[in-house]
């Protein structure tokens, strides 16, 4: 497996053609590459999420951070605060859990921030069609973002939008070079791909574009990207299939939410259970 | 960047040669590569945690799997009933919050299971030093495992032990492309080499150790790996840097358990408060 950024797209302004910049990029990228062509057939390109967003016109102003954050927010997660704050863990309406909902503020002009793409499997649908209309070759795109998690400190890059490509490589059911059954594995390479491609990307190059390449097993046939139009009779389900349910989710809540809560409801019944105890005790 | 499996490695034993096996592969694929040797300066060697284990003899004879679990376990964190039994998600004597305390029964004899190496940053620091002493080369170790996580499905390797590469790419106080500070941005870089090497490795292909090139600004320097003998002044503070503390972890207990909790404590308060009312009330 190779990773490698495509250098030189340049800043994007709302309602740019993705697509024309980023093949204008590997094409400038594949002038010195024998046979002129920087792309190939099963590679998957990983796309920050902040270019999408600004050819999409998701930069708004916002006086205020906070107002945008609440305007995002599906479900309260956790809230901590800080000196001069309160962070915000919550699902956005992505279906992502996410601090600050995912709203930036970072690389933005002063005064404005900028929001997730709407629907990013859908972004992601758009490019990989336009990409491989272009190119005819069998690619794939990943839209990436960056987010924390529980228990380890740092952060990762995730999968937030995918077309063209599996991002959940189940292997459930199937067995393991010993024979025995991998029946929970199901590695979702879509956060990995992710991951890999920030390796390369960086947080402070200003690269927002990766090609990974020799992956090609996990890239969906052509025509595909539709699930609709896919002549291949292959689904392709997009980034969304890695959010879990909050209904199975055992981490639903921050953990001193959920005992707030508790407290709430445990109180209410243990008043009621001591009153009603201390009257059967009048005579 | 380029990432790829290092093919050749036996089935490892109890006291095997980690290093030896490792650079015995590594020659035997550099049969064919100009200059005949595979491994250069800066490298990154990602070694499954499972060999690790193998060779420091952490296989049990485990009847009860269960008890192993227990065995394992510093503190509860979540846990769920399924048909069939009980998934614990806990944290383990390393400090990692993983189902099961990452004691392992796949891949191993029946009545087997292989626990975690005991120490993995200790063992990293080792297999770096002997790597290091034996090629003269500037290497880095990381070792991997898998594992789940809250709001996502799927799993993705992480990085559980390292010598000899930051995997705290720690940017705060650094300033982004546009000159605006990055104040919390810290990639958990070893956890996304993991991943990256968990997608040529694979769960099932049997190959239990990649290498990966293009990272050397995150490899130290020599003669390190051991923070106390390193001349060079930069301190290797393995993958124990990752572990977030459970005092500021805000998912430090699963959601319905931190409930639960609430609720016993708020019932306890209520209780005392209702008789105290109804004993107010008395003439």
């Amino acid at each position: 497996m190779s990773v490698f950024a495509l250098e030189g797209i340049p800043e994007v302004a709302a309602g740019a053609d993705l697509a024309g910049l980023i093949l204008a990029a590997a094409e400038v990228a594949a002038a010195g590459v024998a046979g002129g062509t920087l792309l190939r057939d099963g590679d998957i390109l990983a796309v920050t999420s902040k270019i999408v967003s600004k050819a999409e016109g998701r930069l708004r102003a916002a006086a205020d951070r906070e107002q945008a954050i609440t305007d995002e927010t599906v479900r309260v997660v956790a809230t901590r605060a800080y000196p001069g704050g309160v962070t915000r863990i919550v699902e956005n309406r992505q279906g992502l859990v996410m601090a600050a909902a995912g709203v930036d503020a970072s690389n933005t002009p002063e005064g404005f921030v900028l929001l997730l793409p709407a629907d990013p499997d859908a972004s992601a649908r758009a490019l990989c069609a336009a990409v491989r209309a272009r190119t005819g070759l069998r690619l794939g795109v990943i839209i990436t973002d960056t987010a924390g998690r529980p228990w380890r400190e740092g952060q990762t890059d995730i999968a937030i939008g995918a077309a063209g490509v599996a991002v959940l490589d189940d292997l459930r059911g199937t067995t393991d070079a010993a024979g025995k059954l991998l029946n929970v594995t199901a590695p979702a390479v879509g956060d990995e791909i992710a991951g890999a491609a920030d390796l390369v990307k960086g947080k402070a190059s200003g690269n927002p574009v990766a090609v990974i390449r020799g992956l090609g097993r996990l890239v969906l046939p052509l025509p595909a990207a539709d699930p609709v139009t896919a002549r291949s009779g292959v689904v392709d389900r997009g980034a969304a299939i890695l959010l879990r349910p909050s209904e199975t989710d055992m981490f639903r809540l921050g953990s001193a939410e959920a005992e707030a809560l508790g407290y709430t409801r445990g109180y209410a019944a243990g008043l009621a259970a001591g009153l009603t105890a201390a009257e059967a005790d009048l005579p």
